[in-house]
């Protein structure tokens, strides 16, 4: 499906490769692919003979192949380390006088680092279920609602009329006005002309800080949190602030000591994943949300609401949004987790006052968004199909919760947080980096603790997907890697 | 088609509303749609009876309606101008003890403006043909293989297969095939795996920007240029360092000389359309694409060239991509002139070293790209089918210019510069500032020069659409409008 397969599986001696070179590939690929980031030491060569179940000297030969080829560094008395992605030998600079904007540090390293870990999270290692992943799997999506909706909008008149034109800045006005009403329904009060469509709840929440933020302002952000929120922030040079996530809601203490900050250092945006939290699927208490509101009234910033699991939640959740009627805060969404993830169709809603400067940020990073996908979502939702998805999806989710809980505390994990929502914060007892390398020779990608921290300290948490980790199979491999480590 | 429909009519006593009324409610439409940008001055009282057949009493009543629906602001002696977007009255603040969130000034206002203007490109103030738009006219771009490329991509099976993941972080791999072979036949040496698919040129132009520069960074872009380049600079953060753009190519005396600043001030990056300049149909000579590489190796600065009118082009085209072989330039296209502005394909091409640093931009600002529309292209060109359309616009282009160009210059136009691809970069021998709102009046969307500079002053140049054009009616309002300025 268009994904690069690593080599996962064992090394074998019957192969055409010897074992050196197949050890060596092995590891390049994971360099390439991100899953072993810039500045990773590799395991030690008795470490990585034992793993591997291949001599010393193999492994001494992979390695000097590595170095041959320029992907890793060796530190004396320290190791083999991967080197970073702008090298002195490739492309830019090597043949200039000055060369040093090929050796020179990337501009932004923290940054460059964490999306190198998420962009890993693209490559599955194999055809197996990959408990890591962020989405359901492709199966669960499917539907025949889904391709009559895009038949409906892709008729030879109706594509030649919104193809061959930019069309409106804000998104397809139709499904500004169905998302309108679908707000209506959670309490968030929105016109069509508070929402912008965008380029999936991804695009939405860089149009937020690209528009109130500039270089160096405070934010703050809960902690464990999605990486990529925390990359980006950092690539757009923000400081981040990390509010630890509670089960209620964020730690309201560390935000007010935040707040009390002078002039000039107090935090101008809240960014929260409030309902459904990822990765511990914590939902805000209506008590914690009004003081969080309070705390912005008082102290004079902007909170961003990602309500990216918004399908998959009860319909009572509390919304920041619903409480403050779009004052303060910014409502986004999504449907990757819920339709399709490659329509990438995502949406912000925000005051008046504020839309348009959101919507000129949207110009100049895109102009427009494609709206064919746009009109058959609008569809999808006016026919109520999605809300009836939705509720499928969520009964067989909550079977899924059931099995996959059962599994993790046989094989000696324990739930860092109640089960909820898409997916499981668990406490595998071990460090999970370590682990994550371990399983990924074994053609599993999960997804470590460091993962979902700024500065991303290793841990002995992992974030499960429900849907994708109730296979004994994939346990039965855990348990046996956990063992080792 | 979505678009917003100006009231462009001319004002009439048979109407159920007063002539103030309708007076009014032109202007707040106008100041809605930023064609008149915050900040920009009305016509004045006696100016505006005149203009608009009606007495100065009927002129200072709609003023005043203005002035309490909070739009215009009076300045003593100076007349009436347009406000902020961010009024006290609306929105966040207005409730607040603080409050100074709504008062502050925008955090960009430079950038504010020019984007309002822009936004106020997209909406049509009536059905005429629209000599400022940038585009080809729908018809001009419709195909029979355009409906029959989406077909093939959306039977139920293939939707299912790719709209249910993420997909491919770079872009589909067969559309990155495509185009390394097109970029092949201009000489542009870019594997698949050095190319990176966007939400259209824009987003390709945004992410080099966003990856290469910090905040304050030194930037030569080409002036005249495309405001929304200036745009997104200064939203950016960055010190614009305008280069006049010559016939030959950009001006390399005052390049030359922005490179002599003192380390810290030098430019990184020289922001090129070298290929039918926008707007002045300009394109770049040999020679001068060498002196530009060579003063790029010298200075260590990047360039990002930006090729949007490739297909509109000559085969023999110089690119500086293609000289320098994608070392320290970019290469950026799309196709919104050419098959389908609302699609949102476009894509960058760079050295090995850079584009891993490209993809993670990409995946912080979008996640991923939408692969249906990828898909469709990427059938479209290796059928030849795209080729072929571009052969036969080219051709109807090549009349509708010279059909255009007689009609100008009849209109008592001068021509800025030899006419060549979509633009006509002309003189006008009047203020075209105050023609775009005279022209507006009349119901059609002019491009007057200021747009096309980083600071915007007035002048007489506008640019016009060869294929928009060239209608006699057009014209022969200009002439009368252009008659009374």
């Amino acid at each position: 499906m268009g994904y690069t397969e690593s080599s996962w599986r064992m090394l074998t001696r019957t192969s055409t490769q010897s074992l050196t070179e197949q050890l060596a590939e092995r590891f390049s690929e994971r360099i390439r692919n991100r899953l072993l980031a810039p500045g990773a030491r590799l395991p030690s060569v008795r470490e990585c003979a034992k793993q591997q179940g291949v001599s010393p000297h193999t492994v001494v030969a992979a390695y000097d192949q590595l170095l041959a080829q320029g992907l890793v560094e060796a530190r004396r008395q320290r190791g083999f380390f991967v080197r970073d992605a702008v090298s002195p030998q490739s492309g830019l600079g090597a043949t200039t006088t000055a060369g040093h904007v090929a050796v020179q540090a990337p501009v932004h390293p923290v940054a460059a680092d964490a999306s190198a870990l998420i962009r890993g999270m693209f490559h599955r290692p194999s055809d197996k279920p990959q408990p890591g992943m962020g989405v359901f799997p492709p199966d669960w999506l499917e539907s025949t609602f889904m391709p009559a909706a895009v038949r409906r909008v892709t008729n030879t008149k109706a594509l030649q009329e919104f193809s061959l034109q930019y069309g409106e800045p804000a998104g397809y006005g139709g499904l500004r006005r169905s998302l309108s009403a679908k707000l209506a329904s959670i309490n968030v009060p929105a016109g069509p002309e508070q929402i912008v469509t965008t380029v999936g709840a991804t695009h939405a929440l860089d149009i937020v800080s690209r528009t109130l933020l500039r270089p160096g302002d405070p934010v703050m952000v809960e902690e464990p949190g999605w990486a990529l929120e925390f990359a980006r922030l950092e690539a757009l040079g923000m400081r981040i602030l990390p509010v630890p996530r509670r089960a209620d809601g964020p730690d309201l203490d560390v935000m007010a000591r935040y707040c009390s900050a002078g002039d000039g250092h107090k935090p101008k945006l809240f960014v929260s994943v409030s309902v459904l939290h990822n990765p511990t699927g914590y939902s805000l208490t209506p008590g914690s949300a009004h003081r969080v509101l309070q705390l912005a009234n008082q102290h004079d910033f902007h909170i961003v609401e990602d309500d990216t699991y918004s399908h998959l939640a009860p319909e009572h959740a509390t919304r920041l949004s619903a409480l403050d009627g779009l004052q303060r805060t910014i409502y986004v969404s999504g449907f990757a987790k819920i339709l399709a993830p490659n329509w990438r169709i995502g949406f912000l809603a925000a005051s008046p006052a504020l839309v348009g400067r959101l919507l000129e940020t949207k110009l100049i990073a895109t102009l427009t968004t494609p709206s064919l996908f746009e009109r058959a979502l609008a569809w999808c939702i006016d026919q109520g199909q999605l809300r009836r998805h939705a509720e499928r999806i969520r009964l067989r989710l909550d079977g899924a919760r059931g099995r996959t809980v059962k599994l993790a505390l046989a094989s000696g994990c324990k739930l860092a947080s109640e089960p909820a929502g898409l997916f499981g914060w668990v406490d595998t007892g071990v460090d999970t980096d370590a682990l994550t390398q371990r399983m990924l020779d074994e053609g599993y990608l999960i997804a470590p603790g460091s993962l979902f921290h700024a500065r991303r300290p290793p841990g002995t948490l992992m974030r499960i997907n429900f849907a994708t980790a109730q296979d004994a199979t994939f346990w039965k491999v855990f348990a046996k890697v956990r063992a080792k480590i």
